[in-house]
């Protein structure tokens, strides 16, 4: 490598591409749909990977390079998986993100203008996962990229995978879900209602109607809404071990949030600090709009939508996949992740449900990357059969709970 | 019994008493505090029971006999374990349940009028769990009770019972703790106050002074508060088989919040439904300065404050305890009840802790009481011994985990 030269997996494109008309799946059709991506590495025909970014995340997944000026998970959310030698090595491929319709880091969303030039607020269609993939399949188109070596994802991004295979099964080879599920359970769906609801009581929020430097935005909603959604991401464990009861001292209390004069004789709780200053930064860097728009997406997401089953959704994927779940996390279960995986496997799919033993809940997919990477890496490029793959089923599909798994839960009485 | 006469055990009294000056654990003072209680039978000199109400209780534990135009969580609560011929029969205990300082069901707490003749808000003094307990046995002490049968308390109750273990060792034979704990953990203390701040930024709160007829109350901010706490109570398992993802159909949408607009196009889910029809009845009855209040006693209550360990504050206590646990419940776990056993059993208390295989969550204790009521009602009668009490431990304190146990949460593959 000489000097000046940047090096193929140190290269990074970032762009925003006008794909033109774009009809929803609601049947709403925008003029022009910008879809903001970055990408990262030299294509070569046959090596392009795909990762598909969660709830609040950008297309910024590994970042180097750039200057957005975007922070939290949307500044280079996955650097320690993504870049030159990482488990997906932009030296060997040809990686892209981008961000999904509805979101804020450049693809259109409610906080774009619309066609009158005024942001489009809750005016904007309403977004699902499916309008995401195709959304990413027209910039593939753009990009000269047709079959996929990979299409990667985790959390949410991890149902973009999976519609992947589903809405475009012959564009990919293999097939990567983190943390994530065929669909919501209900103490999921109604933790994200109640997230909304945080939103839009917030008088400031405005029916969607806050943008422009004359009015405030509703960051104590959408903070709000961000406590409970980080409440979503991490365990009993994580949270006893980082917080346990301790005292934050009084000089900490975040300004976010209007004085409450009876709590003086209680203390501000390291756990309230914390979620306290993750709510001021988010709200911060995120749209509250984009977060309702979001969260109903994920919501709304069903693979087994439009047919009789998981599996019937699946049966034209003829690539490989593979699952990775987490034993701690709450919010996607370990659980969940082995009944899709009895879906792939109902369809002769070669499939590997990969379980991690963590007690850092849902989070462990982003900071747990010592053990997300080898499967993950040796995956992509080996497929079931890479080295560090392991997978709960053995002999003909039976989980081998004995061995391979710890309980979703800390056991009973593991302190 | 004759017609016309009421029999022993369902005779009801129903007042509210001024127990005068109270000091507050904060140190602070008020003149009149005004207690409300509720009691069943006839007290025959030994046989007082004590039961202490959960977060949004009341003292009408039973509530038969009286029309105090409560409802919900506040009326005839645990009439299925309590009242004549019920697991604490009220033909042979005389039954007291005393509505905690803080509350709104009659004991003084911000909504009740202060010296001045307006309502306290929040200028009443912050509430703890051991108010609860001196304003319990200075009601008793005004009855003509002194040494109690048993003391008996549900959730944030349990913790009020426990208290009793430590306040007035001496004046309790019976303990029985259910679905309690003996400090609430991280996890629950940062839900607690999300749901806290729902209330605190609702315009309408208005910090705290919200009271009048010219004003309207926090009923978004406080409907909010329920649901997060509500969702607390409920399993993932117990979700799933009420609710589902199922769509509540078009028509039901609550007008309790906002409108949505962009959210019309995703369906109403019954989850939703569910949780903003009880947030509605729940903002009906309930004061939202009251929910502050109780919320932290709740968070602020550890078994072990002032001692060195839960073990060291229980060592007074001389009786025998009934701990009660359910397997689905996550707010208050099997594991946080079996630690409080093994302080018992450090200080060689009679402890039973009777694990209760259920997968309704917290709730249980309330919507089970076909396997609540047995060993509650044995263990009051015939104490560690009584027939339908199991215990964790045996030979010697080490749990049977293979014989007692299922798991905090559903075993990995049940469906």
């Amino acid at each position: 490598m000489s000097r000046g030269r940047v090096a193929p997996g140190r290269q990074v494109e970032s762009d925003v591409v006008d794909v033109g008309e774009f009809q929803f799946e609601s049947g709403e059709i925008i003029p022009n749909l910008q879809v903001a991506y970055e990408a990262y590495g030299e294509f070569t025909g046959t090596n392009a990977v795909v990762v598909c970014h969660g709830l609040t995340g950008s297309q910024h997944v590994a970042g180097h390079g750039t200057d957005s000026g975007v922070s939290g998970q949307a500044r280079a959310w996955w650097s320690d998986i993504v870049g030159p030698g990482k488990a997906i090595d932009t030296n060997e491929y040809y990686v892209i993100c981008v961000n999904v319709p509805g979101s804020c880091y450049g693809t259109s969303g409610p906080a774009s203008d619309g066609p009158d030039g005024e942001p489009w607020g809750t005016d904007f269609p309403p977004v699902t996962v499916s309008d995401w993939t195709r959304a990413q399949r027209l910039l593939l188109d753009h990009l000269g990229v047709g079959r996929l070596h990979a299409v990667v994802g985790g959390s949410v991004g991890g149902m973009n995978a999976l519609d992947w295979a589903v809405q475009y099964p012959d564009d990919v080879e293999r097939l990567v879900v983190v943390a994530a599920a065929a669909r919501l359970d209900p103490q999921c769906l109604g933790l994200d209602a109640v997230a909304r609801r945080s939103i839009t009581t917030d008088p400031n929020w405005n029916g969607g109607d806050y943008y422009g430097e004359d009015r405030p935005d509703p960051v104590e909603g959408l903070g709000l809404a961000r406590q409970i959604g980080h409440l979503m991401y991490l365990s009993k464990d994580s949270m006893d071990r980082k917080f346990g009861r301790r005292s934050a001292g009084r000089g900490g209390r975040g300004d976010m949030y209007p004085a409450d004069p009876a709590a003086a004789f209680f203390p501000y709780r390291e756990v309230e600090s914390y979620l306290d200053y993750q709510a001021e930064k988010f709200a911060e860097r995120f749209d509250a709009n984009s977060y309702l728009y979001l969260t109903r997406a994920m919501d709304d997401f069903d693979l087994s939508e439009g047919y009789e089953s998981d599996a019937a959704a699946l049966a034209a994927f003829e690539g490989e996949a593979l699952l990775v779940s987490f034993t701690g996390d709450w919010h996607f279960t370990t659980d969940q992740s082995e009944s899709l995986a009895e879906a792939f496997r109902a369809g002769d799919v070669p499939v590997a449900h990969h379980v991690v033993e963590s007690d850092h809940g849902h989070d462990a997919f982003l900071v747990e990357p010592e053990k997300v990477g080898p499967p993950l890496g040796d995956f992509v490029t080996d497929g079931v059969d890479g080295r560090a793959v392991t997978d709960t089923a053995t002999d003909g599909g039976e989980p081998d709970t004995e061995k391979d798994f710890a309980p979703v839960h800390s056991s009973l009485f593991s302190r």
